[in-house]
């Protein structure tokens, strides 16, 4: 491609880091700093969207009493999307669990996620330290 | 979750092995007997999307002159959707690339592809083995 879009690219890039940053910061503010005011959130996908920054802020208010660390592994950026695999850990009152989806999202001209989509299973989950 | 979707998730599963491998072998014949009639490919994201089986047969004849490894490295399904990363070597006349993208598959009732975006980047490619 001639066009040299690595700025756009970069700021991508930085928006994928900070929410993965964010969630495993369990902070449910600087989760919402992200998004635009439109945005949708299919998590799992195959189930109904979250549409709009209220109905985004109740989703992930739900897990903001865990405790979670996470990685961001892979990240592929192509046109205003980025797919990208992470790794998330959570502690639980009864147990430590692992889950390593993969999450797309668009973004528009400010980098501000308009739409985030998770693929993972509750099979995908581990148990990675018992109580 | 209560019903037990491992069958549709292995079907699914299969899907996505057997493309990896069609892509891998160079077979475009093996690649296209796994799409849907009216299909969408669109590779990679932000491009124009190929439309039925016509155009996306003409879009993997274009590699069928090179030699190609792949590798299935993760798979998460997710509804009646995939999201996978893989490892595919390209061997050109001139050097030897590699590029590990991220791709989303939705799939019908027969777990047949009804649309791919694939999530790579020219700066992605790195080059493994210069001639």
């Amino acid at each position: 491609m001639a066009v040299d879009d690595s700025a756009k690219r970069n700021a991508i890039r930085a928006t994928v880091q900070s929410y993965v940053d964010a969630v495993g910061a369990t902070d449910p503010d600087a989760v919402l700093a992200l998004f635009a005011p439109g945005a949708t959130v299919e998590d799992p996908v195959g189930t109904e969207p979250h549409r709009g920054i209220n109905d985004i802020a109740a989703f992930y208010a739900k897990s903001a009493s865990y405790r979670n660390e996470s990685e961001l592994l892979d990240c592929l950026i192509s046109g205003d999307s980025a797919a990208f695999r992470f790794r998330i850990t959570t502690t639980l009152p009864e147990r430590t669990v692992e889950v390593t989806p993969i999450d797309v999202m668009t973004v528009d001209d400010d980098a501000r996620i308009t739409s985030m989509r998770a693929f993972w299973h509750t099979s995908d989950y581990r148990v990675v330290r018992p109580r």
